[in-house]
């Protein structure tokens, strides 16, 4: 029983000035977390109370699926980290020990249970297998906002399943799946929260699922259709609206350069165009072959770096670079006034984005500083190939249902499912006995990881009104505030909050009797805190024999004291 | 439920070598940790279901005596370290951040704990308060043991209470008190645990102390009374025994030395004298004054550092260190030959252990290489006062019960409580408006500290037999094993498994079928991992329409299965 006479973490008049982030702002305020340094929080008794109810629902699910709890170490030796090429890392924090030791504190845990599993499994029998532990994390971080989100030390729970092969992953990941959405329901937040395909990196998009939910401050985008397609922004694809694609192509020309068109954002006040009508064009320079190659795109649009990355490791098997002023010089262009006329001849081959295909007539370069163009079409230009190289934006339609425009909304990540492969599982060593008796010596990882700090972080901002913090039951930092008004009642009060502990339920018992101490404040903190169910003993209750009770989104009732 | 059919921490045939700990060793060999580096080890599925049972324990206990549970960060500001002039502590890790930033994973949290308080505590009301936190802790150890001890990563439960004055802990000390008691009992320790005053370092002996667990490896040594007098020996005090206290005085002789009295070891061989009646003197430098003191002690004893440091800082309130060679060429006497004679008239102030008291005759030196001495008495020598400066050692008798001999137990340290004084409060300037509105700046700290990970040691160690670990019922990785005989049975396992956990049990279900995987197997692990009630589901058992349920010291009996 919390008794708040003896409780010194009083909620505060106003938020501390740390976080331009309303939620963190008011965790802090009402004394649920404070900031230990930047980006770094010490959780307080009564984010304490809500952050251990989170971890325990994803516990409880986590154990239903027949995964294991472990606790592996955060000090970690150099040795493990150099076996997979992940020492030279710098957002990872490396720590001196003694001479010339060095230890990492652990970022995350693969270079932990690889070689631990290492040890146990040995047959076929042993998979699949999933093991998950519940603890700190560290990311040396150069710069993070201000907000309870990841910073430099956040809490995770973080799974790892080792298959034989990717279709034994089918049937598990279906699972998994199913443990992730009742996490989420039970905290209250699958209605908001979608499964988006995610960039598994340089092993395999399939397989790879980011949990996000929707939240107007959201660091990520989500795209999706009603087809069921849902991606994040860095991964969507989608089809360009139509720009002017039924004007007449007119004959390109070149225009002398002035001050007034020396960049596109002057180009296009000076000729009063729409910055989609901007040719945009970008050298990049592959980092094994030497060679060059461009991506030609409307000003308007981002070239996609996943998309690109993918791209030249398909065609090229390899990876690139920004080509730098002397290269641009070498190959007989301009730094800023880089444009792929067929009449420039440049020596190097162009890919075209394609949102070119919906504009005509652009205005672009003529790699010099002296000459701009106009009515450019794609006649005019040196053409390889069309790709899907940009990032989608409000007006592209969906690929799956004609005309259909892409829904864009903001979201936080709250779980992810990624495959590993084998890049720990071959560095390690990891191998087993198949049925025939055979080593076999390909295991197969996924990780999957839930943010608890992050997600009480999600949770606040999701569950935040105007006055108070509306945490779900379960998740509340008690299920029951009890407010006493005069002295004589404390020892009724106690009574009834000893008697709710026998029945499971956590009690706060806000026994302050001090001149400030009115009902007023009392039923503030109850609110602020998010208190599911309050009761009031005062004279005017006890008139009536009972005490009120207010369950959340119920009238008010009084219960008989028996 | 855990089942042990998908279950790949498998108990081993041997233990790993990497502890000579038994308990260690036994820990490792049936699955409970592993460990990732020297001092360092990760709790695997079985182990960590005990370790969360230690700290659940401790939570509920912790709990109810109204101490608040938080949860503060490992990474802390060098800031706060600088604060407390703590920052250059070489066991204390460093790690460093970008540019010239540096942080500190937390040894331990009064440099967290105390700023924040300074913003909540405000009011004489506000205290005595006490909040705790449970959480890994890390220490640059140079060397430790291979065991499950302390080591460079281990998990602690550390409170901090806050006083308004020294007496007002005294009534917080018996809640204390009683909460760490009541933790040990239903740990199972308590009958073989004890309370020894420790040391309070440089602020206050009082209200300092250890939670002691006797253990015949621990590593600690408790010397106690029948009158409840109980000390770690390096605090610990009693009577000398009487040597040859009834001899007669002989005259003092000088005795050419040779190569066979070079040293006391050779000259108890060459007098075939016993070692207590050699004088053994030692000479120390003042670190303010440059003073030289010298102590006079029997050779068989050691003199205790601690006894030294308060003896020197109540008497000449300074610090101390060893006086080197040319320190006592210059005092007119030589290293290894010192001997406060009157004859000598060093120009040293020499103390006398109470321990000479008891002798008569010594052997000793005489300040040169060339002569040594017998028959020295205590006219012989330049005394300027007597004092306790020894370790008590067996045959010493108490100080308390006339006659009775010192008992002398080794132990290990499971809990702790150390007065703080305002050691942490000064610098981070505590303070608090009292009862007459007037500011006061003297908070007084305490610390409270379990080893959470060091018990789950203490218990393996205290309660390992010959074939397994006999974990109190709270404590066993589970409270019911299921062995099922026969894959038909299967069904009725499960069901009798879900049946256990729907009232709370916790269950560990041996439904491997493989052909090793016989009773005496399943039997086996069942024992190793010291789960306190077995249930057997077999044909045999079924022929009598029930199963075999065996608790541990009680007989096996048949349940009818309804």
């Amino acid at each position: 029983m919390l008794q708040l006479s003896k409780f010194p973490f009083k909620t505060l008049k106003s938020a501390p000035k740390v976080s331009d982030n309303r939620s963190t702002s008011l965790l802090l305020q009402w004394g649920y977390i404070r900031q230990a340094m930047a980006w770094a929080y010490e959780f307080l008794p009564i984010g304490q109370r809500v952050l251990s109810n989170i971890e325990q629902i994803i516990r409880e699910e986590m154990d239903r699926a027949g995964y294991h709890e472990m606790l592996m170490t955060i000090l970690t030796p150099r040795e493990y980290w150099e076996t997979t090429n992940r020492w030279e890392i710098p957002e990872y924090f490396k720590v001196p020990g003694w001479g010339n030791t060095e230890y990492r504190i652990a970022p995350t845990n693969e270079e932990n249970v690889t070689p631990i599993l290492w040890e146990f499994i040995q047959s076929y029998k042993d998979l699949p297998t999933c093991v998950y532990h519940i603890q700190k994390k560290f990311r040396n971080e150069k710069r993070a906002k201000s907000w309870l989100l990841r910073g430099r030390e956040f809490i995770m729970k973080d799974a790892y399943s080792f298959h034989a092969s990717i279709e034994d992953f089918d049937a598990f990941y279906a699972d998994v799946k199913q443990v992730y959405m009742r996490v989420f329901e039970r905290l209250g937040l699958w209605d908001d929260t979608v499964i988006a395909d995610a960039d598994g990196g340089a092993i395999s998009d399939k397989n790879s699922h980011e949990f996000q939910t929707y939240l107007e401050v959201g660091e990520d985008i989500i795209v999706s259709d009603s087809s069921g397609y849902c991606y994040n922004l860095e991964l969507a694809c989608g089809v360009p609206d139509n720009k002017n694609i039924d004007e007449t192509e007119q004959a390109m020309e070149y225009i002398d350069s002035t001050a007034e068109i020396v960049n596109m954002e002057k180009m296009t006040k000076y000729f009063d165009a729409p910055s989609w009508q901007m040719l945009k064009t970008v050298v990049y320079k592959l980092d094994t072959s030497w060679r060059f190659i461009a991506v030609a795109i409307r000003w308007d649009l981002d070239i996609n770096e996943i998309k690109l990355r993918k791209f030249i490791a398909a065609q090229y098997d390899d990876t690139f670079t920004l080509a730098n002023e002397s290269d641009l010089e070498n190959l007989g262009t301009v730094r800023g006034f880089i444009s792929p006329l067929k009449e420039s001849n440049l020596d190097i081959e162009c890919f075209w984005d394609e949102s070119l295909r919906t504009v005509k007539n652009f205005f672009g370069w003529a790699n010099t500083v002296a000459k701009s163009t106009k009515n450019v079409n794609l006649s005019d230009l040196a053409i390889s190939e069309f790709w899907d190289f940009s990032e989608p934006k409000q007006g592209f339609t969906s690929l799956n249902v004609e005309g259909e425009k892409l829904t864009f909304k903001k979201a936080s990540e709250v779980g992810n499912i990624f495959h590993l492969g084998t890049k720990y599982s071959k560095p390690f060593g990891l191998s087993y006995l198949d049925e025939n008796n055979k080593m076999q010596d390909q295991v197969e990882m996924w990780c999957y990881g839930i943010g608890v700090s992050r997600l009480m972080w999600v949770m606040a901002e999701y569950f935040m009104t105007e006055k108070w913090i509306g945490w779900p039951e379960d998740i509340a930092p008690a299920s029951y505030y009890i407010i006493v008004m005069w002295e004589d009642n404390l020892q009724i009060a106690r009574k009834i909050a000893s008697d709710l502990e026998s029945s499971w339920e956590t009690v706060i018992l806000d026994d302050r009797m001090g001149r400030k101490d009115g009902f007023g404040q009392k039923a503030g903190d109850c609110e602020l805190w998010g208190v599911p169910n309050r009761i009031v003993i005062s004279p005017k209750t006890l008139e009536q024999w009972g005490y009120e009770l207010l369950k959340r989104g119920e009238e008010s009732k009084i219960i008989k004291i028996s």
